[in-house]
């Protein structure tokens, strides 16, 4: 039977110092020991990237990115060759690349690129020989032949392509929590680990809130079908595996509750109600390149209705700029905004399937005198904005209220 | 009238930090705004590369060298990137690259390859831009498309093969010290800085133990003829200019005195002075890599002679013990060895056309009691062994004998 090919990521605090990467090394032998032929994606150690970030500030407030990435990228290429040495020091065969020796292509926005392929030729001929192969994350080479990063949670990304790419078996992405929690386990202390999640559900919990997985990398991996298992790099405790579709015959109806309060509120007031309006504000949105997450309209009256949607509130001071200067041509009375919102998510496949699910939420909410501002749903999932100060209870009551503490992990 | 073409090279001490990078942002700008185009080979900053060292001892006493090179290779895309940055930042445009990126091949022998080629289609095609073109020193690609490092002094080889390659007109090698002198300034504290040097004399003065330029690049300078400059990065005095021919209408006798207390003399005592003697001897010490120096055989009594030699005091065991091994087989009576010798050399074209030099040098140091053990002499240099602790003496009475403190500098 042939061995099976793993890719394992390491991110940057499991490989802070010299102590973490003797721990990955004997993580990534034993693994090999059983047979599995490893590809194994580390990212920097530890807070390599911010010094150098804060270096480059030094010599120049606003460098440029090309030379960003060629700075940055030095950060995975030191990490990943101390690991090949200490893998050797145990005895075993193992040999480093950055990312553009190994062919990861992207295309060429530097600092944020994305993977366009990867050329698994060389990666494959080390396998054969035996060899841990092991890559820098967060980063590729750009058609232009320029070195690239990948962005935030690049490491994942790369883990995650180089999985697809080589047809794996497995992706683990091995990190400072021990898996996917059914609620972020600092502010609800029942939260429970999830021995299985979809991905469709870990989009939805990522998109609203959790942080523990890039939404990115996910995608990829549904989008080729690589089950992730989401693991802490310092336990042998089982993580959670993210996967299409869970083994259990019967989903429950909510996986998980996510709270977000980096968001704001936007309303814009009195819009008049004719067709091309909302296209004609989101597209001047998009093009400032601001990131329009719920969006609600309700019916209007008298011909005028109000608009709301929410915004990162890094870009609420651009998204108020461009929603006052539109209005003026369109007629809108007034654009209002508030900071002070939370907004919590129950998510859930099985929702598909079961009715109910909103009021429960709704009532609940109620229940507990927590006024709802906005509502959205999709097909798996329901989100409420709240004031900011009511957030982390609305979180535990819906936890408590769909027995997510009683969840066997 | 094209504009000229200028490789300048910056070692660790000259990008040390951010205002040391600073500073060399400041001289490449000054040099452009002249109207040059500019190459720029930077080393690692400072201690980086020895940090990175000590950062992989940690982690594997014994690392695999094309490990190591992956390594430290980061030290010099650092420093590169950065200085990219500090010219940005005064407004010129200016890219950097690594040394695989911009094509420095080499061969494999990791942490010690040679430089084969340098493919230089794209610093031209970036110089044709305007841009200011920083490469990475010390650092290449190798045939077998792996990361390879030029071992010491490799950024100084990096700088003058690709002026050699680019067919520049000079390559600037800025550093700590001031340019080339008569003799150390640390022993001899008149010694005078000159204004040119030969490539013959820098090599032979390197060769017997001045320290400011390392020999492989002095090597490929005169190959290619391209005249070098070492010159201070922290001040704007002129440096020494190292070229084929210098513009004197007449050369001075002597150019320069050396001194090294590194190397120790082993002597056979009563070998049989028969053909091919010698030839064994030195072929079994090239065998086991040991660096012999000068080699001193006199005629024979009775058909028995001394052979002596000496050797960089780190291979003194093996050459006693390779010595010992073979003096078996040939009859050789005695192996004996002085750990406490010193080499004085005074180098100089001139000597090809004057006579009486080395008597002069016999003279004064034997006016100064000073014990000769060993003589060399080659056609532009005289070398003596003598006592170590009569070494700095006899350094600094044969820089008065020629007079070399009274040089125009």
């Amino acid at each position: 039977m042939p061995s099976k090919v793993i890719v394992q990521k390491y991110g940057g605090s499991s490989v802070a110092n010299v102590e973490c990467i003797e721990n990955v090394a004997r993580r990534v032998v034993d693994s090999a020991k059983k047979g599995n032929r490893l590809v194994v994606v580390v990212s920097a150690m530890g807070d390599t990237t911010d010094e150098l970030l804060e270096l480059s500030s030094k010599i120049n407030p606003s460098p440029s990115e090309r030379e960003m990435d060629m700075l940055v990228s030095t950060g995975e290429q030191t990490s990943c060759a101390l690991l090949a040495m200490a893998i050797h020091k145990r005895g075993l065969e193992a040999i480093s690349f950055t990312g553009p020796q190994v062919g990861i292509i992207t295309d060429t926005f530097h600092t944020k690129a994305k993977i366009l392929r990867i050329e698994t030729a060389r990666i494959k001929e080390e396998l054969k020989r035996n060899k841990i192969v092991i890559v820098a994350g967060f980063q590729g080479i750009s058609t232009a032949l320029e070195i690239t990063t990948l962005g935030r949670g690049g490491s994942d990304l790369s883990a995650v392509a180089m999985a697809a790419s080589l047809g794996a078996d497995m992706c683990e992405i091995y990190t400072d929590v021990e898996g996917i929690f059914t609620a972020d386990p600092r502010i609800v202390s029942d939260a429970r680990k999830l021995r299985y999640i979809t991905f469709d559900e870990m989009l939805e919990l990522a998109a609203r809130g959790a942080q523990v997985m890039q939404t990115r990398a996910v995608e990829v991996a549904k989008k080729f079908n690589i089950p992730l298992a989401v693991r802490s790099s310092f336990n042998k405790k089982e993580g959670t595996i993210i996967m299409e579709k869970t083994p259990y015959i019967e989903e429950p109806v909510v996986r998980g509750v996510a709270l977000t309060e980096n968001e704001a509120k936007v309303t814009l007031c009195n819009v008049p109600d004719k067709p091309g309006i909302a296209a004609r504000i989101f597209n001047h949105l998009a093009k400032e390149h601001i990131n329009v997450d719920m969006i609600v309209q309700n019916v209007s009256h008298k011909r005028m209705t109000d608009i709301s949607f929410t915004v990162p509130k890094s870009s609420l001071s651009k998204a108020i700029k461009t929603s006052r200067r539109l209005s003026k041509g369109i007629g809108i009375k007034k654009v209002i905004f508030d900071e002070n919102i939370a907004k919590v998510s129950v998510v859930g496949v099985g929702m598909r399937s079961h009715s109910g699910v909103a009021a429960k939420c709704f009532s609940v909410l109620a229940k507990n005198k927590i006024n709802i501002e906005m509502i959205s749903t999709s097909e798996i999932s329901i989100s409420c904005v709240v004031q900011k100060n009511c957030g982390k209870r609305a979180l535990k009551v819906l936890h408590k209220e769909f027995k997510l503490d009683k969840i066997k992990s």
